[in-house]
């Protein structure tokens, strides 16, 4: 548990960078913003988990060391965002693997807290995903989930294989690994070919 | 109750189909996109009513068919988008007969949970029009209250209408049909007479 | 308390009255539109602080003279539109009054439901701000948080203050007008002198 604690501690301060420097992307947000658009990021995912699930004290009320855990990561985001900038592919892994625990931890709270799989699997990728859509919702940019390659697809398919193997009886922690190598499998691939889900509306129609 | 029961999960699925082909008038999202966008239209408002009330679990955690009737509308969307679009005088009916319901199943659930009469006038318009405001945040729209013909305030007097009845004894199925009556019909008079209330600020001043 | 509770309500009336004001800055929503508004604004804050502290019923569900008071706020933010624009000065300091009563009570509700001081001061600066933010995603404004003077973070210093007086043991009615004193003055300091944090990217890297 300890090593899923440290991951989960870590996931958050990396979605704290990676809200910081997307912060910056179009406005220029003083540093109270900056730090401000970290926290959303980092916890929104997991309070509107919390939230739903009537899951009180909420993980960062519980845990302070998710607070420090996003101050360190917007600091670091601001005394090293040259470098960051240039280090995209480490960003992207990073974001990956936060996205994949996210998920599973997500998933694996709301069935401790009773929920039927359906909702469980909803949950695990509001925990992953929604954090990046309120950020996106505070710059006023087009939220993530509806414009990049296959992201909270991803999510939802890592949620669903762990049900099912969940439901078969195999054990938890070959399950986080299993279901959580799939969501980072899907999205290397998505991002490797470009691929995206087909658009709703066809054009021609 | 089970009519009820019906017409709400046909007016969860109804207001998916609403918010997913809402979503495509502008951008054009990706399936998944434009699935999660009936989900947060079809779940925002009774979610935020219950978030709001504590009361715990919320609507669709609890009980799993209104993940799949919101599931059951997005396809039908999809599937259907150009006959849709052409039935625009249905969807309007559905869409009416849509929050008249969800206000005033809003209202009796604030009521029972002990809230005041003010409070529940307000989780009953919540229930019925906050889905649309978060899909408009999201799709980054002038949300829909803002700009629409008498809309949220019809919903308002329908609950207004509830509450004096309730408290002058009316049964509650007579009050049921009487005041989502009044939300009905101020709803269809409204689009009819093209009717919206007068703006805030006086230009000439 | 009476004293506090009395500024709670003309807070919570004040904060109604900047929405419906801010409201109209851009478009021109109708009345319902405005009032609307000037609700998120008004309750934004303090419902967001409860809800994440899992705190129920949330204040104005508890208290129905808070929405009483919203009312009122903009009733007379539409009856004296034209005065209250020539008022800025008494409005920012209402304003500046109502965000430092707001820091200081969120502040002391966290710390009484056993959050952290971390966890606290956050919620303390949630309570002032969050309306605001409500407000401007609402209306598609860029968010007040990211481009006024030194604003959010006026109240996270007099959070931080108040809690640190706190553990020193110094009385709580000494420590309340201490605490919200700084923030009075840290806000007037930096609209007198204009004053903003530094801006996060630096240009020239």
């Amino acid at each position: 548990m300890t090593v899923q604690y440290l991951f989960e501690v870590l996931g958050t301060a990396f979605f704290a960078i990676s809200g910081a420097l997307a912060a910056n992307k179009k406005s220029t947000p003083d540093w109270f913003g900056v730090t401000f658009i970290g926290f959303i990021t980092a916890i929104g995912g997991g309070s509107l988990r919390d939230v739903l699930l009537g899951s009180y004290p909420i993980v960062w009320v519980k845990d302070v060391y998710f607070i420090y855990a996003i101050l360190v990561g917007t600091v670091l985001a601001s005394i090293f965002y040259k470098t960051l900038h240039k280090l995209r592919k480490t960003l992207f892994l990073f974001d990956t693997l936060g996205i994949a625990l996210f998920t599973i931890v997500g998933t694996e709270k709301a069935l401790s807290l009773g929920a039927g799989p359906e909702t469980a699997a909803m949950m695990g990728m509001f925990s992953a995903v929604m954090g990046g859509v309120l950020r996106d919702m505070l710059t006023q940019e087009v939220p993530i989930i509806f414009h990049k390659e296959i992201y909270a697809t991803a999510c939802l398919a890592g949620a669903l294989l762990y049900l099912m193997l969940h439901y078969f009886g195999i054990s938890r922690n070959i399950n986080f690994w299993l279901s959580g190598s799939l969501i980072v499998a899907i999205r290397i691939l998505a991002v490797r070919y470009n691929l995206s889900l087909p658009k709703f509306r066809r054009q021609t129609v």
